[in-house]
């Protein structure tokens, strides 16, 4: 059994995927997250619903807009 | 009595589907979960409202943005 | 006085209707539930608001997407 | 001063009429509620905002999804 | 400095107007209200946001579909 | 450093411009507000997104309305 | 591992970009921030999601509204 959290904490370091809750996907290295699931990620792109994609580097994520995260 | 918890405990290892609230639906191996029904799931196949499929593999879903949970 | 908690816990066993927040309609056979109204479902039914219905079985629902709960 | 609690407590048995955060009136005998202001309705009739009217029978309903309660 | 809950007990017995989150607005007399801002309201016009206007008599409206308090 | 709670304490008898979830700016003197970021506003002016703007005089504003405060 | 309350609170003093729920990007100096990620931004430029800008000074940003933070 692989709990949610346990996964998250075990995922720094690596690259992660975020689909947010408005369609946009966030790819970046996850470096931290808190019991709430909010995220610190670096070299983060963002990429908006139209495909338009931009850089924002080093970016805090409040976890309760985010649905799903995928591990790379 | 069946309590929705102890089937999601219980479902550990199984397919699952999961309907999202944005409407997309999630399937893959359910590895676990938690009280807040946060998700971990393997081998995941997401699939958008317009049909269109993509290949996520592992996944960490927050339970806030589940509407259902099918046991397959 | 009928309490709702009191309620939706003497129907287990029954079939009820329940109406979620985007407008889709699941029946089944009530097995569970608990305190958040989180339900499980056994023969359920999914309609959807365009009227296409489709078979999910057993059925783990979260009680934050449900409306309503008509016993029948 | 006249407490909400209060009065919902004071209206079991009679005739109310729920206004739903979708636009759709649910009108039936109050049986119950709870602090949540979920509440148990008797000989229910919905109308959807197309005026479109079904009956329930009984119904639980969550209190989160309601705007404002008037007693007849 | 006049704290808000302070000023919604001041207001029973006068007349306010409710913008509520739909874009509802609902004029009456207010009887009383809680923690939750949940209130009752006595002589109720519901206005809907395309003008069209019905008495409601006596109404007990949840706090979190509430915007703003006009005490007239 | 300033902390949020401390700023609105502060701007007591200050006009705010407020811009709310359903992107009305409501502009008036803050009288109080209270830990949910509730505030109490005087000669306060409503102007909804097609720019219409009406006089609503003392408003209770719930927070959780709220987006932005802008202190004049 | 940097959490992500430690990265704001470190980020005090410098300009961040926050994207809100509505689509908005709010631009300026982080004076403070709380547990909520409720902020103050000094020097604050609001843009629009039509691309329209406006200056805003001191604001306090409720965190429930933001989606993201990109410290620059």
């Amino acid at each position: 059994m692989v709990m949610p959290q346990a996964l998250l904490e075990k995922s720094v370091g690596r690259r992660v995927s975020l689909l947010l809750k408005d369609g946009r996907i966030l790819e970046g290295r996850l470096e931290g997250s808190d019991e709430y699931m909010n995220m610190v990620l670096e070299e983060t792109t963002e990429t908006a619903t139209d495909g338009e994609a931009r850089r924002l580097g080093s970016v805090i994520l409040r976890g309760s807009n985010v649905v799903s995260i995928s591990v790379c």
